[in-house]
């Protein structure tokens, strides 16, 4: 092993680095209330964006009041950050469409219509994901040749320990669309490979369609005819068919549904969670040496729980439309909303939408 | 304290017990290939419903060798076993309905064909459910005003530890209808009242429709109108729609939805489960410490285990026609097997069919 000390090149040898490539300057605009956390800890993870990340503005749209209250504890780059006041804002338990119509003024929509305006030019948020997807297709127009927009989500996989470098998926539509047609399906597949190859920078990604079986036959008509459709396309790098069985494996980069079923899936997952948290806690209620283990585990745990963190994924983008909106988990905390910021700037910055409307088929 | 003491009857003044109710004698018929296990898992569950229960009969269907080689090695009452040759049978992988156009004596089918008889009256089969579906297809008739037939899964639930009796929900269908109409989501949820009535012994289960979102105008139209329709029916405890999150809550006894949906719902959680094991073998060659951890827990996670086990549910019918079919899980070991005995002879003896003829609404 002495010998490897010698192969190392002395420091000053090293080749100058390439300069790093400088991302255009962006602006992202947060909606800073409506999240579970309150407006806090979306303004830190803002604020945090401009002292890390120089090429990032931040416009933080909400109550300017509780806004400037907050900035003046939390360290931020004042130059990169600006707000917009929003005298409104709409809570978790609201009906979407009833709140939005009521609340010209709701932080969402104003943001969103300061993106469309060209303020911004993205969306961060971690509200009411309803009144998200409303407040974009009320300030933003749909991609020529997309007929209706995909909310996304990622999710963890167990493919993380394996080879692949992005330890999640992709799937879409989870709820904006609930009755889809095998024109909006291809549309989705092809607006979830162009996301997760700017996002993942992955040149390929493996794109499945989910259904009761790998066959191509297998589903409903839609699907079938979906499959056939995306068979043909050599755009994409389209695997078939695969089953539920294959979310939480990770068998393709980018999973294609209806937002009904999507939505369906989604929430089961949540609910498969916290059963397995409430299952735990019964377990460590019951007898002491179950709590030692558990104890002893903690560390283990921990380290699962890194991996499969949605936290470092920052949050998921409603597509289709000609602007960028990223909608971050209800739970983000400033990590969270840090993340969904840089990956609301990469987005931007590589022009998902003209990136999705050359890879659509033409109508 | 002392008084309560008091108050106990002596042991000789009291009542003599009812005479236990005798079910009457009932005939099952087991496919015993095709089930991951072998024949002989399937021969030890059938012959020890023999030994335990006086009412069941058993009917081996299969090759008759090995099932007499079996059965000289396992008790069993003579007196009620019986066997039936089959010279073929249909494996895991092959596709359905191409095995079954060859092998007309295929163990599945062949045992359908004498349930439809009469020479039986439930059958049982831990083989390719897609062969079951169809043999049953192909042997039994569709209950009058039933359209298409629904395959239902039992899923353990949270509330296992709370106040209901039954740590199960039933969901259905989970494949055998890919494409529902509202009126077929309508009979499969008057299919899985009378199923759960009958089984779990719960005079008005609870019903629920799966979809995006509680609100009643939530999914796509089919479910907007079943959720309609079920609302005016007053011989269901309907609950309205239920969500994703709502499977492994058990929020509801019985969960509706299309085969597509329910088959994608089912086999991830199938691949939810064989993550966490995947994740927890990656834990415990990590770490000694951790190895430590989970060797103490470990009589906890049995004890988990057993609760969530769903060997003890004995399977889960295939609803619609006019006899009784329970698909027994492909992993199934005697125990699963003795279990889906029991559930299949008390479907019988409980008249099934006729229970869900009675419970449609006329058409």
């Amino acid at each position: 092993m002495a010998q490897a000390g010698k192969d190392k090149k002395p420091k000053d040898d090293k080749k100058p680095e390439a300069p790093a490539e400088e991302p255009r300057p962006v602006t992202v605009a947060f909606d800073v209330m409506g999240g579970d956390h309150g407006p806090e800890e979306v303004i830190r993870g803002a604020a945090q964006l401009t002292l890390e990340t120089p090429h990032i503005h931040a416009l933080l749209v909400g109550d300017r009041d509780v806004i400037d209250k907050a900035l003046e504890n939390i360290r931020h780059n004042a130059e990169r950050v600006a707000v917009h006041h929003a005298k409104d804002w709409v809570s978790m338990t609201e009906k979407p469409a009833a709140a939005l119509d009521e609340k010209q003024d709701a932080s969402v929509l104003v943001a969103a219509r300061l993106v469309a305006a060209g303020e911004a030019e993205a969306l961060v948020s971690s509200g009411n994901t309803g009144a998200g997807v409303l407040s974009c297709a009320r300030s933003f127009k749909l991609i020529p040749n997309v007929r209706r927009a995909a909310l996304a989500t990622v999710y963890p996989t167990q493919s993380t320990h394996g080879t692949r470098e992005d330890p999640f998926s992709l799937i879409l539509d989870v709820g904006a669309t609930v009755d889809a047609s095998a024109d909006d399906l291809v549309a989705v597949a092809v607006m979830g490979t162009a996301y997760a190859r700017i996002i993942s920078k992955n040149p390929q990604p493996t794109v499945a369609l989910l259904s009761n079986g790998t066959e191509a036959q297998k589903g409903p008509p839609r699907v079938v005819e979906a499959n056939a459709k995306l068979s043909k396309m050599s755009s994409l790098k389209f695997i078939g068919n695969v089953e539920g069985v294959d979310i939480p494996k990770g068998t393709a980069d980018v999973i294609v549904c209806d937002g009904f079923v999507g939505n369906v899936c989604l929430k089961m997952l949540e609910g498969v969670s916290e059963t397995v948290v409430e299952l735990a806690k019964y377990a460590y209620k019951e007898k002491l040496l179950w709590r030692a283990g558990l104890a002893m585990l903690s560390s283990g745990i921990e380290r699962i729980k890194e991996v499969t963190d949605w936290e470092q994924y920052g949050g998921a983008p409603i597509l289709g439309f000609d602007r960028v909106f990223i909608k971050a988990h209800g739970r983000s905390k400033a990590k969270a909303i840090f993340n969904a910021g840089k990956v609301a700037a990469k987005a931007a910055n590589n022009n998902l939408a003209k990136a999705i409307q050359d890879a659509l088929p033409q109508a």
